[in-house]
Parts: structure tokens; C-alpha cells; sequence
């Protein structure tokens, strides 16, 4: 086996919506793809489409593109999602119950299998197909259900320790969406949604966007 | 006033991460944080977050690390926070109510001060102290509540027709939750949270991870 490159993370993130754009052309009926057309649909310079791609072997031809099937398995295997991935999901609340009706989940090879929650008025109740077991069951879904990663959807006070059982019951990887840092171990993976952190980036966005209209405007004033 | 540095989005997106830290920690009565203690609590090496922080005037203290008030106003200014903006939410399925009752927006200077609903029978219904008006209220409301960021939470079929009317609107700013890209002029910031995307990529760093394992495991055998 091939020692595998480690992309760099921002890479890795343009990779992941290569693929779900190269899943969406595919099941459109398209059969090849540019990258300039790629990068159109994603608001990302078709140079840095080329130079992403680059770290897959296949390369685009000149006037034809990328083969779109092609492209689409070598994603999926570079980005470690030619095999099915589990996940189960900690706390049914708005967060929890917006996930599990999330449709595209459920044609992608990274699923979630079960929901958990600890409201014995959740528990029972089915969400999207799943139905709701108390977080007593956590070690034993993680077993049942070969789940490998964990999606934490409790209020601020509770990530924590969920984020602790989580890694007790042996998973890997933890998508957290309570608005507050988690810690974990060496070897296991992390990363936030924060609504607040995307609402302010936003803002800061529209800050740089307009400087930069006006820095435009400003050079195209005679002198 | 001095010409604004374009900071790379990355990094915009980790002042944003630190202004948050500060602000909890200012909030337990912290008065300094070193660039380890900042790192640490985010999974970010002490190097960078100095290399981040030097983007703004204020350096900290070997020994002491940076004055947290100072910090937190400066990184309020930088990401263009001193000032309060106002979004307006469409679309209140679970995503969008989740968003209404999170409680961190409340102190924030970036605030939903609207939802909205073509549904009616959520027109009328509160949430998180906001009552949802009709769709067909967005000039309005973007007028009379001086908006200027809209977040879409409504069904794939329906985000680019909402994206189209808050740009008419006159909204600078989207924060987009259906899994689909969506298209804006040039001028106007847009950005995504796909729930799938998210999960792939956790699922990517988990394979990364394990193969850093490995490959650190490799190299302690004896040769």
C-alpha cells in the first residue's frame, strides 16, 4: 500500500465538496467535468481546483475535463470513504433531529446509525428511521453497530462528559455542534460547528468584502 | 484610518475561535492567557496562535501572555464586531429553530433578529422570542431592522430562490444550511454549513489520524 500524503486540512475540506459536487453532476447524468465548471459551482478559482486534484493520482485531460466517475471513486478513496462509517448521534434536541432528517446522510457512506439521549421523554421516539436509546446503550450501539465516529448535539454542560463517554466507548473521530471546546485525546480526531463562529466569520467576510470593493473604487478615482 | 490586511480565511476563522475562548474566559473572571493556555483549549499549537495574534497590533507578554480585555476588543474590532449586525433567519424547520434558541447569540453583537416562514402555520408561532413572519415580509423586515446577513435553513429545493431574494433585498452577508451550493453576485459573502460535508471530513482526519499512528509506530520498531 502506497504511504498516503497527509493533505493539508483546508485541502482536505475543498476535496470533500469536490465530492459531493462530482456526486451531484454524476447523478445528473453528466459524465465528465472541468475545472473550471468545478470550481464555478463552489466559488474556488479553477487553478486551485487543478492544484487540489493534484494530489490524486488522475490528472484532467486539456478540453475534456475529469472523468467524472473516475474522479468521484479516487475522492472517495483518498478521503477514506470507499468503506461505510458509523456514526452515532448524542442528544435528539433541535440540533439532533435536524441531523437525523438530514437526507443526503442517508445515500453517503458516512451515516448515522443510532440516536441517544438521556430525556426519558426522547427515548422511544423515532427520528428519521432511528429510534431513540438511552445513553446507557452507548458501549453497547458502539459494538452492535461497528460505529467509529460520534456526533455530540447536548446543551454546553453536558459535551463534555458525553465527549468522555464517547472516547470511553472506543470512538475515533467526534463532531461536536455545543458551542463550547472539547478536549480529547492524543489520536482522536475533534472538530466544532459553532453557529455563533459561522455567523461571525460571515460578518467578518462582508467586512473584508466591501474594503475590498472600496480599495476597487477608490483606484479607479482619477488622481 | 489604516489600510485593513486581508487576513487568509483560516486564520480568520481562529481569531474568531480565540475571540470566543477570551470571552469565556474573561467571563470566569480571567484577567491574562498565554498562548498556550489560548492553544490548548482549542487544539491549536502555541507557534500558531501567536503567528495568528500578531495580525493584530497588540503583542503578548513573555511570561505574562496577553491582557484579555485588550485581546478580546481587539479581536472584536479585527473581525468587525464592534458594532452590532443583525441577520435574518428563513426557515424555521429544526436547524432553523435550533438556531433561535441558541443561547450564545443573545450576547453576541451578531444577532437573529428575525425569522421567517412561508408555512402558514409557523407564521405567528415564537421562538427564542421571535415571532415567525411571512416570507413575503423580508424587504421590510431587512428595512426596518437594518439587516444586513440572512441565514437560509429551507429545503434544498428552496435555497437558491431564498438566496435570490435576500440578495434583492439588499442583504450583504449568507449563511447557507442546505446541502447545496448556492449562487450570489460578486460582492456578496457566502458561506456553507453541510452537515454531510462535516462528517466526511471528520471521517477523513480519522483516517488521517490512524495513519499517523501507524506511521509513528513503524518507526519505534527496532529495524
Amino acid at each position: 500500500m502506497p504511504l498516503r500524503t497527509r493533505i493539508p486540512r483546508p485541502a482536505a475540506r475543498r476535496l470533500s465538496l469536490y465530492l459531493r459536487e462530482g456526486e451531484s453532476l454524476l447523478a445528473i447524468g453528466a459524465a465528465t467535468v472541468s475545472s473550471e465548471r468545478l470550481g464555478a459551482r463552489l466559488g474556488i478559482s479553477a487553478a486551485q481546483v487543478r492544484r487540489d486534484l493534484a494530489y490524486l493520482a488522475q490528472a484532467g485531460q486539456r478540453g475534456v475535463g475529469y472523468d467524472l466517475s473516475t474522479l468521484v471513486s479516487m475522492l472517495s478513496r483518498e478521503l477514506g470513504l470507499e468503506r461505510p462509517w458509523h456514526a452515532v448521534l448524542v442528544g435528539v434536541g433541535n440540533i439532533g433531529r435536524a441531523l437525523l432528517s438530514y437526507a443526503p446522510f442517508r445515500e453517503s457512506r458516512v451515516s448515522i446509525v443510532a440516536a441517544l439521549d438521556c430525556d426519558p421523554a426522547a427515548i422511544g421516539q423515532r427520528w428519521g428511521g432511528r429510534m431513540v436509546e438511552p445513553v446507557a446503550n452507548l458501549a453497547a450501539v458502539v459494538q452492535r453497530e461497528r460505529v467509529e465516529l460520534g456526533v455530540i448535539a447536548v446543551p454546553i454542560g453536558s459535551a463534555q462528559k458525553v465527549a468522555d463517554l464517547l472516547v470511553g466507548a472506543g470512538i475515533r473521530g467526534i463532531l461536536n455542534f455545543a458551542p463550547v471546546e472539547i478536549v480529547v485525546p492524543e489520536g482522536i480526531a475533534a472538530s466544532n460547528v459553532d453557529f455563533g463562529v459561522e455567523l461571525r466569520r460571515l460578518a467578518m467576510d462582508v467586512m473584508q468584502e466591501t474594503a475590498a470593493l472600496e480599495r476597487a473604487s477608490a483606484n479607479r478615482r482619477p488622481a
